[in-house]
């Protein structure tokens, strides 16, 4: 059975950061945001093509294994994808390279005339959809197959499929940190949680991982 | 050495709810919040009189018990002794009987003029003090002995002991839940954990537990 998955990275004061351009160093708060994550033996493995199994090996690389497991499609914002910064480029692939560790279909929500998809290697292809959330949710689903489908954001994304109830799984990786500037993740979302199991745990970085499931 | 120290409640987005008032129910808020702290032994002993031992005796009791050990002096903002619900009452009191919990000097911060102090039974007085927060933090100092100083709020008072860099050990009981109003916490406080040791922990209740110590 199909699940809605996503994972999100957030300051203990709500933030997540804005977008990092050249003349905004915001982009620092994102180092500080996904630290522990990025130190994870599975992230360096995942990420990183690192092959000498270095890496934190405790908690914090539970849920990055998690978070690579049984994912069959994807869904992203146009901001995720980079149609924000590159608007005029028609060749514009996303930041990931020729070979996008996604693996999926990976389908980026668009207000933009959608482009044609777009195949990679190993297994991504990018395909472009206008239409409203739930009808792009419902395509990759029928994508997924037996697997998830992940909803990668960015935060308006991932704040639209919150508020529209379509989140099945919620991983809430929160930095013991506070930002103080960014994006505000929980606005207009009280009490979400209530409608979802939580359950909570720190890791030996002190990061704290929440689960929210239904 | 007299440490100032400070607890807070806050939900997983920043909030610490406004006061309650009759005609305003969000006080519920801070039933929710407070709700693991409130069904601890020691939570149950101090505060309601309980003597059946009823009441958890883990995680969130450890940090109850800790939340009352060694406090010689408190200081609190004027709207948590209640001096903006009452301020024609000359008589108030505060919210905590004849006989209140604290049983050391409290030191009300105001900005209207001072009333004369009011001694209470089982050790507590009450002090009206308008001078700015250092020099009634050093009273409390003084006042505290070999013990600790507390600031107990409310949040806005909380917020300027904060910015004004004051407290050693801050105590921050984090509910994982989205409150989504209230009071903010943690605006314009950037950063502020840097010049902390912070820890991490989290109860059998799921509540997360924060101490920032330096």
């Amino acid at each position: 059975m199909t699940r809605v998955r996503m994972n999100l990275f957030t300051s203990l004061d709500g933030y997540t950061p804005a977008n990092p351009t050249p003349h905004d160093p915001m982009g620092g708060d994102w180092g500080r945001l996904t630290e522990t994550y990025g130190a994870t033996r599975t992230f360096r493995e995942k990420v990183f093509g690192e092959t000498s199994g270095a890496g934190t090996t405790g908690v914090d690389d539970r849920y990055a294994v998690a978070f690579f497991e049984g994912v069959g499609s994807e869904i992203m914002g146009a901001g995720m994808f980079g149609l924000h910064a590159f608007p005029e480029d028609p060749d514009w692939k996303g930041w990931w390279g020729d070979m996008p560790s996604f693996g999926t279909p990976v389908y980026v929500l668009t207000h933009t005339a959608p482009r044609p998809s777009i195949p990679m290697e190993a297994g991504t292809t990018f395909h472009f959809r206008s239409t409203v959330i739930e009808d792009v949710l419902a395509e990759a689903v029928e994508a997924a197959g037996d697997l998830d489908v992940r909803v990668g954001g960015g935060y308006s994304t991932a704040r639209d499929f919150l508020r529209a109830g379509l989140v099945d799984d919620l991983h809430l990786t929160v930095a013991p940190i506070f930002l103080g500037r960014g994006n505000r993740l929980w606005d207009d979302l009280r009490a979400f949680e209530l409608t979802y199991q939580v359950t909570t745990e720190v890791a030996e970085s002190g990061t704290i991982h929440l689960t929210l499931t239904r």
